[in-house]
């Protein structure tokens, strides 16, 4: 039931449902269908063929949808790329995924012609192909398990790596969403997080398998939000942490969203006091553990779920926990968390080393650590390269992050270790302060004595302006040192 | 991601989610999943073993929902027997099917005793294998290929085959279902119509897979739909064209009801006037196409349609027409409606000619009549087995009945050829009168020669008192010359 151009029937079977909204811009499915086709054939033309890469350097907006969809019809492989990239880093990602093609708008251009040079790799612009008004390529059925997407993971450590998705894969993430959140006909996805994340890629191919509209936002912008979730009638917004607290910091006393379902908040841990003010403002929150090699999510906690239970694994994919000597854990015990569901990618693009690590018998390694509570509720830990080893004692920076979160005078924190001569490593943080805040590092080391055993309390505090993050909005712990402080 | 036992996985994930309510009885799926277990741990001790068929002959309630999940959990087919059989035709079936035992309720003791004996099956009282209070059966996977349900077909002709579904099937029906219709776990799905039919069956398995309750009426009783509708809060509910008009004939000024979504009207034809009368009433409809070996909906037209557009094939469903020379035809050409899909079942058991005279190619051929309109939405005209051949010209007995029923008289009526020695065979209508009706046969054939081409009004008009109806509430128009008339 997997093997077709999802699009192409979506457009048949509900042409004048409405598709996608972007801007001024809204387009139902046949519309949708008539430009992605026409696209196709513009790179069909270029020579194209399937299976060949072809990537896109777009800024969120329709050019960016109606390019996903045209890469499926022509058989090729998107490899979507991060608009926040250095040119060198685009030009790496190209090199070493083989790209035939680079797609770029407007705003990319001089990076995108400066990584085509630098990677040999034929570049176009959007607005060129689509003005061609090439004869629109016909669909065809599409190999589920053959290659749909490459996406580079942001990897903290070592290079990036092309997580290999297949159309089995996004197939498959869709089909346990909606039979873990529900999915309507009727429903309206805001997408204000970059598309070239699996977090935003998959949305548009959950939103064609169910026939729902996405709205897309070129930019996050939490007064947008807003106004998209109490005006234009948005059913669910996929958000981070730090995203949902700047929507609700300028929400005001506004209603609650009548026709929002829920937020789906990824993207790094969520902390107690946010979900609370969530909570107040009438936007129910499902917090979701996800990853790019699982197609986005792995285990969500349901709208109106106690806040201390666990992410609940999605229908059809089972979540283990690996203990130092790979065995399995038992419940509590904490470990690696491991994956074993239909999506999970096939591996890591010509990197038979990097996927034999990262799949062993079925089982995604995920890296990072978490435990299963008695109910099968899965609590993520950390990310395990983030891990602070001291004194023999494991630090999970989360745990301390979210006690400093509950201070009021903090705005955002991040944890990270640094070397420390005597006991390998100590922890410290990097805050940013709540406007007119009056803590010093005394009475934060103070606040986190009382809540927390002595060796995880910072050895040193910093008071930074903003927090070093990923295009998702993740922060990049590895990068807090960069940072710099206040005096 | 469907070789799994559902109950099981469902059960560990949301434990506490209502799963099923019946009467006075209300089960969360911890719940269901214990009862479920025991059950199966007393037919395992019996000496069920996996592959074996199971053949429950149980009224609407508990008990059957039990059953449906126990005999997956063994690993077992399950036979559903239609309660309103005969001793003989149940024996039947139990012999055709191989079925190693028989459960049944105290209601249906003494006819499912006569029929176990008949064909040496072992019989079961429901109440007495609960009762024993067996070890429970622990999950184990199911092959989603493999046998599930074998359900005999109503047929019209000849003797009943028994359409051999698998899980694959349930799982893509669902699947399929919930991207075409939209999928909620607060959904609450009423159930009214016999649980041995697909109908009924299918709302199960749904209702696992999405993590949603359904309501399970013992009977159809069209003032407790209206209650439910109204204050149990159902979202969706199954009906035939027959009992929508009984809930609309006495739901009286009651306002609309504000959870349900829409209302499933399959198993035949709604005619116009009702599909006007529910929207007045404010019952969303959702008219289906569907059939036994194609686990429940093929086609179905979304709430809010327009009334005269055709039904749309479920995502991942494809419909053709066929001619007589058993060529595809084109749009709007009228022929046998044929389906591929992933919820067609495997054949039929035991009856490689039947199976390889309905299969063909991968293509289900229904012996349906139907048409596709320009925009690929079906418009089903007839069963096949009822076409009214008269003087060379095609009479399909759904479009005269529609003609009828639009007569403020006409409350039912059913039309079938009668052999006549011209003209091969001519049409005759059976009809029930709207109380204080006034209309004789000479005012029903003037009104269809208004409405109709001369060789489709009926010769003849009886005045009866019911129609003959299957258990799931289809016309059995074979039957009609048997009713009796009014004089």
């Amino acid at each position: 039931m997997i093997a077709q151009d999802w699009l192409a029937e979506r457009a048949r079977r509900t042409p004048s449902q409405r598709a996608v909204e972007c801007g001024d811009e809204a387009l139902d499915y046949a519309a949708l269908d008539a430009r992605v086709g026409v696209l196709a054939g513009a790179l069909r033309d270029d020579g194209i063929a399937p299976g060949d890469v072809v990537a896109g350097c777009l800024q969120n907006g329709l050019p960016a949808v109606l390019l996903v969809h045209a890469a499926r019809r022509c058989g090729a492989v998107l490899l979507p790329l991060n608009t926040r990239s250095t040119a060198a880093e685009l030009a790496y990602a190209l090199q070493d995924a083989g790209a035939r093609r680079l797609v770029h708008d407007d705003a990319m251009r001089d990076i995108a012609v400066a990584a085509a040079d630098v990677s040999g790799v034929a570049a176009s612009a959007f607005d060129a192909l689509a003005k061609r008004d090439a004869k629109p390529l016909a669909p065809g059925d599409a190999d589920p398990d053959g290659p749909s997407s490459l996406l580079y993971t942001s990897g903290t450590t070592g290079r990036p790596k092309g997580a290999l998705l297949t159309p089995g894969n996004f197939f498959a993430s869709a089909v346990a969403s909606a039979m873990h959140l529900g999915a309507l006909p009727t429903d309206r996805w805001l997408a204000c997080m970059p598309l070239f994340h699996v977090g935003g890629l998959a949305i548009l191919w959950r939103s064609v398998l169910q026939g729902s509209a996405v709205i897309v936002h070129e930019r996050f912008d939490p007064d947008r939000v807003n106004h998209t979730l109490d005006e234009e009638g948005a059913t669910i917004v996929s958000l981070t942490a730090t995203m949902l607290s700047r929507v609700l910091d300028v929400r005001g006393t506004r209603a609650p969203a009548r026709s929002l379902r829920f937020v789906l908040l990824g993207g790094g841990p969520c902390p107690g006091p946010l979900l609370g003010r969530a909570r107040k403002a009438g936007l129910p929150v499902a917090t979701t553990y996800g990853l790019t090699e699982a197609t986005s999510q792995v285990a969500t906690r349901p709208p109106g779920a106690d806040p201390a239970s666990g992410a609940i694994p999605l229908p059809g994919t089972e979540v283990r926990i690996a203990g130092e000597d790979d065995r399995w854990l038992g419940a509590e015990a904490v470990g690696e968390i491991c994956v074993r569901s239909a999506t999970v990618m096939r591996g890591y693009w010509r990197r038979p080393d990097a996927t034999g690590e990262a799949l062993r018998d079925g089982w995604l390694r995920t890296g990072d650590v978490g435990r299963l509570d008695a109910a099968g509720g899965l609590h993520v830990l950390d990310r395990r390269s983030d891990l602070i080893v001291s004194g023999g004692e494991n630090i999970y920076p989360a745990e301390v992050e979210a006690v400093l979160l509950a201070h009021p005078d903090v705005a955002e924190v991040g944890v990270a270790g640094v070397a420390d001569p005597e006991w390998g490593a100590r922890p410290s943080a990097w805050w940013v302060p709540r406007p007119h805040a009056t803590a010093d590092a005394a009475a934060l080391a103070s606040f986190c004595r009382e809540r927390l055993a002595g060796y995880k309390v910072p050895s040193a505090f910093h008071c930074v302006a903003t927090l070093p993050r990923t295009a998702a909005g993740k922060l990049r712990r590895h990068a807090l040192g960069e940072t710099p402080s206040f005096p």
